[in-house]
């Protein structure tokens, strides 16, 4: 079942969508797919549709025919998290956070941030791959490298939060201080949580963070890197709002 | 820090340790120690000592003076997962369930498994390179694979769980199914949690376990991959049993 859901941005009612060269021998070889067949495709902002495969050729695209209900909820999480030095731990952790459910993700230049070389390109494929393969409906906006001060000023969630392992500041736990929503229908309001990176942050990130409205939170006595810190947190986010 | 923190399976008060010739080149290569340096050795079953390091030529010991206070508690967790076609997605989970916390994983050979190649020996190291990293002083017993059935009876956790997604069977969330302690000095009784391979569970095989006093459980609504799903399962257990 999995291997009929796709994504198309520009996919909507009574539109016809190509698909790239890799998704048409995707669809007419491994799928084995033929006109006429039948699809389910995302736009990746909330709305599925039934559509129907068409192959001329080597030239694939897919006649968009009526919108289902899509089930899964808008995700109001935005996670920050400084790279990590090798890419491929935060493309992982895009995988898993696009599966587990995530709003938003911004890559934060800390002071104690490693060198590291991340192709935005890449990540938003990564998280293509996890739509598809997890059958949702919102895929998450991924936001350029940006100083880790500058982006305080940018984020606007009304719950903001961020985890670090200075003992010597009060911290709450991530799990206790997130406020939820009373039911499936009424989610939590936005929540924007901050992960630094292996060497933590700096205690004047900190301090400007705090000035920006967010609190400090901790994620429980373990050392986690900081990809597994961040999956930590997104995934203590779901668990929380789950009904 | 944390590359003063070595693990030895050997190590005991008042005893000599011999590191093998990789963890030497380590020690005197990439940490430029000398005889003499401090450094912290676990056990890996809950004991931490102060050792000394002693360097002869290529061949580097350590001296174990005395025993410090290992601050992690017992994770009480057994792990059941299904491996996966890729070895590298259950090496991916050990290491983060290990940071994460979880005393025991078994591989089980369940009716929709896929065709894996998992070698213990490797899963082993990343389970210590893990423990060392997340600095920890419990290493989890990690079981060769075993058939579902079979291992189904040799689980004695008090408290079991299945993860399956069959919508017709009653299942209840794993975030409310868990049992927690009282505190952190009376934690959670054992806990066991199975999770199946992509194709789910057989409903004969979840039968079976609710035979053997397992209970079924959802992770909640989003489609997971196998090691996705393990590794939200160990978190879940862990975030409710975080004081």
């Amino acid at each position: 079942m999995s291997t009929t859901f796709f994504y198309h941005a520009q996919a909507a009612i009574d539109k016809q969508v190509d698909f790239d060269s890799s998704e048409a021998t995707h669809i007419t070889k491994a799928l084995r797919m033929k006109s006429g067949d039948s699809i389910q495709v995302t736009n990746g902002r909330g709305a599925l549709f039934k559509a129907e495969v068409l192959i001329d050729k080597h030239h694939v695209s897919a006649r968009v025919m009526e919108e289902l209900k899509a089930l899964d909820p808008v995700v109001t999480l935005h996670l920050g998290i400084a790279p990590t030095k090798n890419a491929d731990r935060i493309e992982w952790l895009v995988e898993k956070a696009v599966e587990i459910g995530v709003g938003e993700i911004s890559l934060i230049q800390c002071t104690h941030s490693e060198r590291s070389r991340i192709s935005i390109d890449r990540i938003h494929r990564v998280a293509i791959a996890a739509l598809k393969q997890s059958q949702r409906t919102h895929l998450p906006r991924i936001n350029e490298v940006v100083d880790f001060i500058e982006w305080l000023k940018l984020v606007n969630s009304k719950q903001r939060f961020i985890a670090h392992c200075m003992d010597h500041l009060p911290r709450t736990l991530l799990r206790d201080a997130i406020e939820t929503g009373a039911s499936a229908d009424e989610p939590s309001s936005s929540v924007c949580i901050a992960i630094g990176p292996e060497g933590d942050f700096s205690e004047a990130e900190v301090k400007a963070a705090e000035s920006n409205s967010f609190r400090s939170v901790s994620l429980g006595n373990a050392r986690l890197r900081t990809e597994t810190a961040a999956l930590a947190a997104v995934h203590t986010f779901n668990l929380i709002n789950q009904y």
